[in-house]
């Protein structure tokens, strides 16, 4: 699959291509490596928590909550998740989509998911993992939270229909 | 905490010296490594769980779920989850607890806690983490799910107070 | 740079057009990763090893030493070594050259390099990293070792310009 | 082997306790686990780079090169080296040795052994891995080098009989 754009935000007509569904409209492509695999010869299970810290980073500069400069928020989890669905191996392309489902005024839900894109090998996309974190935002240099920026609550809403809580 | 025994089955009365409380009654303590922390100065979280994989394999043993050997099933993790509760950096002695909380035929579910032990430091043990996973048994060389051998079943709920569903 | 080719194996016209000199034949693209920083904020040491491990894969079975198979060599690491001349950081794109310098019976060397590749930011490839191990084959199922294959020689040979030694 | 002390600074007594011979003066033992295996069942060669990483840090605090505090040096690998004698797996307590072997005015070599410590299972200590790294010192918050303490200079020819270069 030499032609998947690997490290390049991949949009909602990119995703329906590979046959990934709504309501995903970000995603990333990536390549398994020998390094997360485990002494079964199957991809470690905290690979994949990995693969969604290394997509919140892109994402959440797109979507305006940070652009993780120095008067940035300090973003830190509060809670991670993830559901094992089929088994990956060396060499499986994936591409990891996320989005925000949730938000308060200084914290946020997002959900993920791994798949093995369609092509010659499949017909549509394999769900291959599931996940979710929660993510709060910390005052870089001082004790408290840090709000969400109007403009980052605005892009949850219209790119990732995400929902105000509270 | 130079008398913190590392890599050690750590019992009930161990635990409850170190300022664990019930219903936890297997420990083992680690110290936090320069590798297992970010870009940021604090534990990756991803670390909490490798130290979750960790444990697994000696309470399982002790627990006779499994002896790793040719006949043994193959343990596959369905779903893992980690709430973090304060941070964790560089030297931190810790100690993770875990026991098996429910079970079924051919899967079970853990909790996990993470704690810094009572001491000089402070009075009573701080519960930096906790987590839960399901496991599934399955056949190590054919299709299909492995049931929990008889010892395991006793265990959990003798050792464990597991509680058996459905 | 969205249009490197990510885990593509480049060739001596892909190499060259990225700025990267000869003897390098055999060139894999790829993009930091916020993991793979250290708590001071730059790629840790290690990585590169995991980056160089992560090459020899798909080209061991370019070179035709090994298809991984169930008949093919078991590759053992005898040592490795590399050398830092510029601290890289997050999101960098680069490329990890290799090939093979010398090689004997039943082992051989390769060499690495690590490029940030020319492009808008500069004007020729700038090399961060270098590196060499020495890889013994042995029998998959049985003591001893394994020789390389004739295949494997020839294309020592005539795509690494490599030496054969004793 | 429960009774190995992990995570604690061994003197020479200790060391040759455990059957590891001059002129090693400073060890620190651990167990390898199963994140540190890579998919054949062997500990992964990066793995033991980590175990020299976490052994500097208390070894270069000791040698008084530095606090880790604010107006500490920053400390910068220029080279690591690692030759595998024996393959490790799971469970292995380990013995990690190291020691500086020569000095100049801003950086110095360090040489490493990685030891499975002798006991009931072998009557000397196995050396399993030896290793090696330049460390250079820079100014954390300026450009330039940073001389090594002097303390750092007398403890080098004291405690590890290393030699002055140039």
């Amino acid at each position: 699959m030499a032609n998947l754009p690997y490290h390049t935000p991949l949009g909602p007509d990119n995703l329906r291509g590979l046959g990934i569904p709504a309501p995903w409209t970000f995603g990333l492509a990536d390549r398994v490596r020998f390094g997360e695999l485990d002494a079964i010869g199957h991809v470690n299970h905290t690979a994949y928590l990995r693969w969604f810290e290394s997509f919140r980073l892109p994402f959440l500069k797109a979507r305006q909550v940070t652009d993780y400069g120095p008067n940035s928020p300090r973003l830190v989890l509060k809670q991670v998740e993830c559901t094992y669905l089929a088994e990956m191996g060396l060499g499986h392309d994936y591409v990891v989509t996320g989005r925000v489902s949730r938000f308060r005024n200084t914290s946020f839900t997002m959900e993920f998911a791994v798949w093995l894109p369609q092509g010659p090998a499949r017909d549509v996309a394999q769900e291959m993992a599931r996940g979710s974190c929660i993510v709060v935002l910390l005052n870089r240099d001082a004790p408290g939270r840090y709000p969400i920026p109007e403009a980052g609550r605005t892009a949850f809403m219209r790119d990732d229909t995400a929902t105000p809580d509270g």
